[in-house]
């Protein structure tokens, strides 16, 4: 972090060390943490770089908790039980070692929100833009579904809102100027900050056969599932889940086939997509509501091996939104 | 990587699913793997960044390799075997994504000599230099080695040669032209792929009371020990393990101490420093031997906190080199 950095003992020491575990991740002070494992552990790996998953303005907190809760996510499409990370930090010359204290403040907010740990880190300076790159792993639920296991006849659900992402997005750049300004500003913070939700990950344990995190776009990423479990997908976007935001901003376009699509082709949205035996959904429903999780049946699991679009949509060549490549 | 990326399923399914535990890993189709752990995990995490770490021109196959083993390298230093690991790729715009096949290359090949297996990754596009962010973690031995672990008294042992990751540099960068071609290209090669040696992790685990993994400066990095510790460290560079490479340099160097400081200040050496009790001495370096490992005796551990080099040298305030902070 550019000659000025301070002395790294003093950085760990007074940012990280309190955000550690004492005893596996040694203060901090050592090469490598020590896990004490027993039984199978739910491995992620995703990182976030400034001017592609962030903007370079975005304040320090809501890029290292988005940095978090972009693997989160992925533990509870798992129905994991987040424990700890691993961060590693590119840090621009140009940005001052200052704002170190606010990326670890943000870390400490959703450590506490979620239970979780920090293990250890690298941080190395960088000629290009601020990239965080985080390694998390959970306690397994006893069965870790995959994308693998939707089969033909399951009922598709997506357990979380969709479209805040995309629209979040646009709300930063200034481009939503038809909704008001509160709607503005909590679709903004949704992009800087998804809204994750560990109990949705107690859905996936009880009721997911085939489960993934949507992450790039809903309808991209379902056709990822389909074609890793060899099936077919029929999408009904008119039951999209959606935040009372983004229903504000649909009610305003004129065409709601193309702006469902829309919100189910923008990316930035992280919530479990599920495959379900249709004789739970009524269960699933019911169990979502007590909760309180917005949660939506957007299509069902097809022998064939075709991808449909029910509301008179085309599927786009590349599954939408992407701006990542990865398992 | 671009829009000319090509269809992501095809660049998992013909580059890194042949390196993936198929299994654990789900084939990369998936969102997380499931690690079957009994007993303690050593885990790690360091990245690689352009113009940093490796230079913008060296082969892919190196960039992968050296993203491996600047992690292999941590689990050795604290006697761990290594199992396996996930990536993290922040991949320029500017290049093109064929060289993701000699990046997959260099990934395979130091899979197969350390029996390393992927777990998972993402890659990102990013506006900036490339960047490798790799975690791996490691079967623990009985007792993993901290740097905190050891005591006044103890003799300092180097596991490997110093000064060859510094030469290197130079002679990437032709300024060693003293030397032979051939010496040059061999230290230019150890800079780009550090000679980690595994079995150096087996003189860990039987003779090490601390252990470290030096990697950003012999004497920065001793004095981040001694830190840790609370003890001091009496440094003797006359012991310094070199490879015949760097003795071919020290010859031509007029002043030989200040010559020896030089290497045991350069960054980019890769192996283990540790604390023995003086009674085992004999026998590590006889094991050494045997191992055709070499190794050298740099100093010893004293209870007076202070930090002193015995052959005439001043240490440096910072430690020497130094770009990267962390754990």
């Amino acid at each position: 972090m550019g000659e000025d950095e301070g002395d790294e003992f003093d950085i760990i020491a007074r940012y990280f060390q309190p955000l550690a575990d004492p005893v596996s991740a040694r203060d901090l002070l050592d090469d490598v943490a020590v896990l004490d494992t027993s039984g199978p552990l739910v491995v992620t790996t995703d990182a976030i770089v400034e001017s592609v998953h962030f903007r370079a303005a975005d304040p320090m907190e809501t890029i290292a908790r988005k940095a978090l809760r972009v693997n989160l996510s992925d533990l509870i499409a798992k129905g994991a039980t987040p424990l700890g990370y691993v961060v590693s930090l590119q840090w621009p010359r140009s940005r001052p070692a200052t704002q170190i204290a606010a990326f670890a403040a943000g870390l400490r907010e959703d450590q506490a929100a979620f239970g979780l740990k920090l293990f250890g880190g690298d941080t190395t300076t960088t000629p290009g833009p601020l990239a965080v790159s985080v390694t998390m792993w959970g306690r397994s639920s006893q069965r870790t579904p995959a994308r693998a296991d939707a089969q033909a006849g399951d009922e598709l659900w997506v357990l979380g809102p969709i479209g805040d992402g995309w629209l979040g997005l646009a709300a930063c750049e200034g481009k939503l100027t038809g909704l008001s300004p509160n709607d503005q500003h909590v679709l903004a913070a949704r992009y800087q900050v998804p809204a994750v939700q560990p109990a949705a990950g107690l859905l996936v344990q009880r009721f997911a056969k085939g489960s993934m995190d949507v992450s790039d776009g809903l309808i991209g990423d379902a056709m990822k599932m389909a074609a890793v479990a060899r099936v077919g997908l029929e999408l009904n976007l008119a039951g999209l889940p959606l935040s009372p935001e983004a229903r504000a901003w649909l009610a305003l376009q004129p065409d709601q086939a193309a702006a469902r699509q829309a919100l189910a082709s923008g990316g930035d949205d992280y919530c479990p997509l599920v495959s379900v035996a249709p004789a739970e959904a009524a269960a699933l429903q019911a169990e979502a509501a007590k909760l309180g999780l917005v949660v939506g049946r957007v299509g069902q699991v097809t022998a064939d091996p075709a991808m449909r679009l029910l509301d008179g949509g085309q599927l786009p060549e590349d599954g939408g939104h992407r701006h990542r490549l990865g398992a």
